[in-house]
């Protein structure tokens, strides 16, 4: 443990890495800063700092790895996983005061952004070039392009344009020790020897701080056909994402089922209206962005129409504006009012195999049923992407009923060839259930990656591993 | 070095490891196998070797691992910078014997494959249940899953589909000690820890080899519309990419560009004939694929017909057949000819941010044409991905001229702050330039790396690094 004299010699440093007043301690931390939005109970932090360029993460980082002080990256704390929540000790490190766009170029198709800038920031700078950042989620207003990019989020729209790495052509890290990667490849081709930027999309802050980024853009969309359809089953779905994403060539922009359990909970708790009558077994949004949706519309109803004939669907309604699009939307966004229904709640972001989803979570009701009789659940999600969202409640994760429901889950998960996370990442809250999803190999590898990058084990300590 | 004792008992061990008659040595190693199409000269190998499965690539990289004996994995020995040309004393592992494609899973969109089969028998098998492996190049017959990956390959349709790197869901692959890491995971969405897979990516086989491969499948096409068009310049290039993509939802499948002087060899030296008259500054090929190319014409008609009314083309001609789109695509496969003619050539695979590629060529021109006047070149490229090839010649890269033209091409490409490999890799041929594209921050993680997961350096020794 440093003595006092050590740990005032080491924020007189730290304070003299940053620009004037961006050091605050003790009571003056942001109380923000203390959790995210996972609800992960964090430690007591030495300190919050806000540096305002690459070269000041450097020289807090430079500091910290001498020290051996903990640091704990944050971005718009919006995570669901803990990465971000402090570490007793720990020196925080904000990117809100490096929130420039910095460049747009629509001609070379990409932008080049400093990681505290916001989604929508991004977003919007994007749109004023006429081009299009197609990540896109929720928590838009508040979470940053850098926390975005160290979870390698995902969203609505991955069936389409992928996850964060996916969008990522170049980044800037800075490493444990404060040394600078410069890796602001601007190329969709570069294969001058491996891509480095991989070990920093998706580790959470564990083996990096991401500094800046040169986001990819697509072009710009002006809206999107959408159809809400009524499915006999879970084959059905499977067989009619495959029928529309080749009757489409591909332009489907989202394929989000909800089983009728999570229908029915979005008419009742959710506050949304009703498209279609309750009664079938699932349901599908189906959505295709485009520049031109009224010129796009003949392809979309013809996929349809063809749809139909074969027996895949049993209803389907078509939206006729983009506020009928948007309708189709709030029943999938009434997640927010289920969620506030349900609290306290245990939730799930789990990913398996597409064509094996319907037997997934056939087996997680039977077991859970069994286990739990009675207790509400929902199932929805991001299907085209392999990936499901399961709310239960009300109970808590704390409750040795909440651990017991987290333990058939993700064992059922595991037993499927799944991921325990799909898109939400490890941080605190899947640590114990990492060793459902990665081999005893991978583990292994990550911690020598680890401990090789990050040899004091100062960056986002007790994080993933 | 070893005495000829423990040479002698290291080939009874790795006989051992693998199949009867599956190593070979001396005059019984297969000529193929000495060189690829790189040309580059190579070392005279200990043995070849053919495993089975993968537990015996695992015995064999053990028992290397333990001797201290380089290794170089090969697949179809079609690279072109030289990643598998044998080193001096190497054991040259084989993965032809290991060409199963284990799996196809059309539902869940997705392929499980052995590293050895080759794209053509992929491609085949994805086709064979109504989807598509959509990564495409000339040396399809030949090249390996395994050795594709290995090397991040990318083709014709990079714009659409991405490169090796975008369609690899899961992995297999083998350390240098022998550890297997099996990461096939199956989802599009899992961010369950940190993805391990791009550490082998693209690394050319210098920290594992890859055994075998979960593949992304997309939906099948039934073909194509395509024009070839004049255009004025290069920044009517980058307007009407932009364009097309917009107007086209992003199925843009192709975006070639063919200089004046590469469009008129085309017609020739490549046997090519011509859709357009000679005389513009630039072709460019584009093309759209998709299910049912004749339902797609009007979109696409309508696309070119607005780039003709803004003046962004100088003249156009649509395929009215798929036979005509093969045979724009034959102005562009005339490469193979030119070659030919330009033997020997000292030939270019180079990236540049897209916007800056008018400017990159004309820079090349003139400092070549100063250099060298009345050098042959012709330019041409996957320009929609940043991609440029260039043909000089006749004239070798072993000549001090050659070397000498290099220097100066790759020199304006660090100007440009683009890649001096942009598809091909790095291997033996590009190593003295790797430093034009990374920062020495990247080369020392790179070094780092490699000497962590390789500490006796006996993957693919000399190669990259």
């Amino acid at each position: 443990m440093p003595t006092p004299t050590d740990q005032a010699e080491f924020l007189r440093r730290l304070a003299a890495a940053v620009a004037p007043g961006a050091v605050k301690t003790g009571a003056d931390i942001p109380s923000a800063a203390l959790h995210d939005w996972s609800g992960e109970p964090g430690g007591t932090p030495l300190a919050h700092v806000t540096p305002r360029c690459t070269a000041q993460v450097s020289a807090v980082l430079a500091l910290c790895h001498a020290s051996g002080r903990p640091v704990v990256p944050q971005g718009g704390l919006t995570g669901l996983a803990g990465g971000a929540v402090p570490s007793t000790g720990a020196v925080l490190i904000s990117l809100a005061a490096m929130a420039a766009v910095e460049e747009v170029d629509p001609a070379s198709g990409l932008m080049l952004v400093q990681a505290g800038a916001t989604l929508h920031k991004v977003q919007e700078a994007a749109a004023a070039a006429g081009m299009m950042f197609a990540l896109d989620l929720g928590a838009r207003g508040s979470c940053q392009i850098g926390g975005m990019i160290a979870t390698n989020a995902g969203g609505n729209r991955v069936i389409r344009y992928g996850m964060a790495r996916d969008l990522v052509l170049g980044l800037e890290v800075v490493l444990a020790d404060g040394t600078v990667l410069p890796m602001l490849n601007r190329m969709p081709k570069n294969n001058a020897g491996l891509d480095l930027k991989p070990l920093f999309i998706g580790s959470e802050g564990t083996l990096g701080v991401i500094t800046r980024a040169v986001l990819r853009l697509h072009p710009g969309v002006a809206g999107a056909n959408a159809a809400l359809v009524a499915l006999p089953g879970f084959d059905a779905a499977v067989t009619l994402l495959r029928h529309a994403q080749r009757a489409l060539s591909g332009r489907v922009s989202a394929f989000e089922l909800m089983w009728a359990d999570y229908y029915a909970a979005a008419l009742t708790h959710g506050g949304a209206r009703a498209p279609l009558p309750e009664g079938a077994p699932l349901y599908a949004l189906i959505e295709m962005q485009g520049a031109d949706p009224d010129a796009d519309r003949p392809a979309f109803e013809a996929m349809l129409e063809a749809a139909f004939e074969q027996g895949w669907l049993a209803d389907a309604v078509l939206a006729h504006s983009q506020r009928e699009v948007a309708d189709f939307w709030a029943l999938r966004d009434a997640v927010a009012g289920l969620l506030a229904h349900y609290t306290p709640s245990v939730n799930f972001d789990v990913s398996v195999p597409l064509a094996q989803i319907g037997d997934c979570v056939a087996a997680l009701r039977t077991a859970l049923a069994a286990q739990f009789p009675g207790l509400p659940m929902v199932v929805f999600g991001h299907a085209g992407d392999s990936n499901i969202h399961l709310i239960t409640g009300p109970i808590t994760d704390h409750d040795p009923a909440g651990q017991a429901i987290e333990a058939t889950v993700y064992g059922i998960i595991r037993d499927f060839g799944g991921s325990v996370s799909a898109e939400h990442g490890i941080g605190l809250h899947k640590k114990p259930w990492l060793g459902h999803s990665r081999s005893p190999a991978e583990l292994a590898l990550l911690a020598h990656l680890k401990a090789s990058l990050d040899p004091r084990g100062i960056l986002n300590p007790g994080k993933v591993l």
